[in-house]
């Protein structure tokens, strides 16, 4: 589990998808770190172009790119024997990310960007689109009021049995 | 825009990307915001609810909602006159956080938990599910194969156009 403000660790029980969550939010939400993978994203590989483009300090980028690696989201290939120098990809878990980036960019451009925001093109269909997050076994829309996580927190199993019971002692 | 590790800016001119969606990173990113969030969509709605369910500090957890309601993602509503209670509800910009969480949760169970995953569950049809990305206009299958974000950066419009240059001139 990740280290936490407070040093306390969560009493409820759910670690496996605090960690889950907090372990790909420590992958993608730091700045700099989001900036590579989206360039990435555009084909972008050698450091120098990532620092061209990204006009961040070598050092910084290092530090992302190294970390990026060792999570397995990029690999690092050597494109060139003499002098021997290597080129940066997103691997398939680092790919898989596309959702993760979509969605993130669909709620910024509704609630946060105050500019004309960047437009997504679905190259399939050529149209301009944002994604849109459905049900893998209905494909029906999800949504705050259509979604349940199991386990549930004790406190809402606790406070329902007490309702339930102040309900049949009325 | 966000302050920056290095205190640098970013020379590609895309601050509106990076503006949405680093700052949609900023209210969703830190640990405690994220589980404050998730009991939310569970219905928990009272600071000592809150504090019994995810054993965080109470200045931690005054900080996170307090952050959350001046974000516009959680709404503060008086729900006793005396003595004056409040409770924490989400807004629509919050309940719009879902697909963000759901993909999170997808791209987490899939290659980073070590442990059984959360089941997700859609009510509407009752299955366990897992959210699937989707064009807005066609409805097909978005990946990193079939997106384009416009505008394009500049070092990747200069390497084609020099790739271009290349097989013109041999």
């Amino acid at each position: 589990m990740a280290p936490t403000e407070s040093g306390e660790t969560t009493s409820n029980g759910y670690d496996n998808l605090d960690c889950s969550v907090a372990r790909t939010l420590e992958h993608i939400g730091e700045r700099w770190t989001f900036m590579v993978l989206r360039d990435a994203f555009y084909g972008v590989r050698r450091f120098d172009d990532f620092q061209t483009s990204l006009g961040v300090a070598r050092n910084i980028l290092t530090k992302r790119l190294t970390k990026l690696v060792d999570a397995g989201i990029m690999c690092r290939e050597p494109y060139q024997e003499h002098p021997l120098r290597y080129e940066y990809r997103l691997t398939e878990k680092g790919r898989d990310l596309v959702p993760i980036l979509t969605s993130l960019l669909a709620w910024g451009d509704k609630w946060e960007a105050d500019e004309p925001p960047v437009r997504l093109i679905h190259t399939s269909c050529g149209n301009v689109m944002h994604s849109q997050s459905m049900c893998s076994e209905c494909g029906g829309e999800i949504n705050a009021f259509n979604l349940r996580l199991d386990p549930v927190p004790q406190i809402v199993v606790e406070r329902a049995l007490k309702a339930k019971l102040a309900a049949h002692t009325t």
